[in-house]
């Protein structure tokens, strides 16, 4: 990690940036100018003014990706405004060259209520063939995302949320598999109740309908609490059909699987030991884990994920989002859809033939990923 | 021009789009990828979230420019729409990066108000080093240009009000030289009172102080006219000091120098006949000039200067706003002034050393111009 930080600072301050603007041809003539510039570009601007579902053919909308963050949840990070923000953004954009060969063009925005989010994304949506928002907070977020679903005629994927949800079913598809559970009758506690539990849950619950308990830093979401915002209300409808109250370890007791995006160092041995033979720990909390793998292990973990790439099992958004964002783009998918999200899964899943305790989802470079992803985005 | 329709419309659709985003390093290890991605970049993000005035040392921040129109006034076309504007926006883009190397991207805008307009790229700002903003119609652009000028830290240029404006001073600099003319005392007649008309009588007022006279389609601006918008009533600020009304040929009787910035044809041989002895005629409608060269060369016209590139001294963008965006983010310039664009019209005017009736300004392919203009631009 220190040698990252050193590693990552300098190599910043060298580059002044990660992404640049190059031209699909050169503009070296007269010619050239007058082909792509005035005056020839007038006839193609005619042209779309008046067929604009043919803009993508004429333009980089085809293959562009605006991705768009407030700077409100960046990483672990917290709220720390769009300047700090810009450079997650540029490195995502790096991602989706690199995995996926989209255009992606980071967009740091100085405006932070949901209406004014709303309205700026909407504003320049045309600009761009899909919309990645990102380490926007939890619950705005939400509202956000499905309000430009719903007004927009392009892709709009809150990867918080989403890509986290995609790669974590791909992942329990396998480990139940490994350790002969059924998902749907399967007792799951998802820690952290912001945008990327939230999603978990919904996924979860839209593929196999098991039990799962939602647990935030107050302990298990249920209707008995007074503290719970609007979206967490929500959550009950796909959660706690029991209605129990209590804290994260009385909800661990007897679970067969722990989802943790929440806080590096929750969860201890004693709690996992509490837990149904063979559980499957997948603890996501960047840069710590909620526990660690080898702590997880030696406590009786049958698998152990964590967000990390110095461990076995990484969840990696990349795994996903490169391959949904290509296929919707191709395929002129204007909408990804709960179906699309599960299939996406599926795929990841289907990736490892021989699925182990210590490769549950393929790794990141696995380079059929973004090609088959794509192909069930459509 | 029929060979350039049909040019452009071909070489688009097979490009699908002119520009791409590059990367400046290869994601090929995954130490890389956690150097410019997680967990390295949580070492930037932090470090620009408490120093946002080094954003630009660690991101494209110093190389980056929006190209942002509302597709209002799209080149000759008029409103066409966002849709109409994206061909031309990434045309723009692609002049930025082949003539000053600067990361251009085009965002075109579904609002439209003066209001809706200023708060989107206000919201949008923090992404990009400069705003570059085309194609918006008159009156709205003035307010949307003061406006964001004034509340944003990054340098803000309608290139059709200013960069026109910059070229035409440096043409009439060399001009008035070769005809023997002080600019000072020259009778000028602008006809065109939107974007670029107000841009060049501003710029030529601020310069050289010269007698002028605006006319627009309903005749000379004058304060017994009913008809005029706020921004026309402003230009009897800088114009028509005599107060006098009539029509366009009323207006050119003994001028020195005509500049149009209007419509194809609306100049005659017998108006030229009637303006002062060698006139000077810059007639930049685009692609049909007020006047074309052989017939105004034919009725006594000393120089004759045009918006297209098959004619001599052609009247472009392209020879100022590289050059000016170069120096302002090279030298974290925050406002472009009257003084920088009176600089900038002196460079271009000087990069001719020895200007003839036929060559006023340099070619856009002058490789001197973006790194001399630059350095005025501080």
């Amino acid at each position: 990690m220190a040698n990252f930080v050193n590693e990552a600072l300098k190599k910043h301050k060298e580059l002044r940036g990660k992404i640049s603007v190059s031209l699909k041809d050169e503009l070296d003539s007269q010619d050239k100018l007058s082909t792509y510039y005035t005056p020839g570009v007038a006839a193609v601007s005619s042209y779309v003014a008046k067929n604009p579902e043919q803009t993508r053919d004429y333009t980089w909308l085809n293959n562009s990706v605006a991705v768009i963050s407030d700077g409100s949840a960046v990483l672990g990070l917290g709220d720390i405004g769009p300047y700090g923000a810009l450079p997650v953004m540029e490195g995502k954009s790096m991602l989706f060259k690199h995995f996926a060969n989209i255009d992606a063009v980071p967009i740091i925005l100085d405006v932070h209520s949901v209406e004014a989010i709303i309205k700026t994304v909407k504003a320049i949506a045309p600009s761009f063939g899909g919309i990645n928002l990102e380490d926007i907070a939890a619950p705005q977020c939400f509202e956000i995302e499905e309000t430009l679903k719903r007004e927009l005629n392009i892709p709009v994927f809150h990867d918080d949320q989403h890509g986290t949800a995609i790669v974590v079913l791909a992942g329990l598809i396998n480990s139940v598999k490994i350790t002969n559970r059924d998902l749907s009758k399967s007792r799951i506690i998802v820690v952290g109740a912001g945008a990327a539990g939230t999603a978990i849950i919904k996924l979860l619950k839209k593929y196999a309908d098991p039990e799962i308990l939602a647990v935030d830093s107050k302990g298990i979401v249920s209707a008995d609490r007074q503290d719970l915002n609007a979206e967490k209300v929500k959550l009950l409808n796909f959660t706690n059909p029991n209605g129990v109250s209590g804290t994260l370890n009385d909800a661990l007791k007897g679970a067969d699987i722990f989802i943790g995006v929440s806080k590096g160092g929750l969860l201890d041995e004693d709690s996992v030991k509490s837990m149904a033979k063979d559980p499957i720990i997948f603890a996501m909390a960047n840069p710590t884990p909620e526990i660690m793998p080898n702590l997880a292990k030696s406590a009786g973990a049958a698998i152990v994920a964590t967000g990390r790439s110095d461990f076995p099992n990484q969840v990696n958004n990349a795994l996903a989002f490169p391959g949904i964002f290509r296929g919707a783009l191709d395929n002129h998918v204007t909408k990804i859809t709960e179906d699309h999200k599960v299939s996406a899964a599926q795929v990841i899943a289907g990736l490892v033939k021989y699925p182990t305790l210590d490769k549950i989802i393929p790794s990141v470079l696995d380079d059929r990923l973004v090609s088959e992803i794509a192909k069930v985005i459509k």
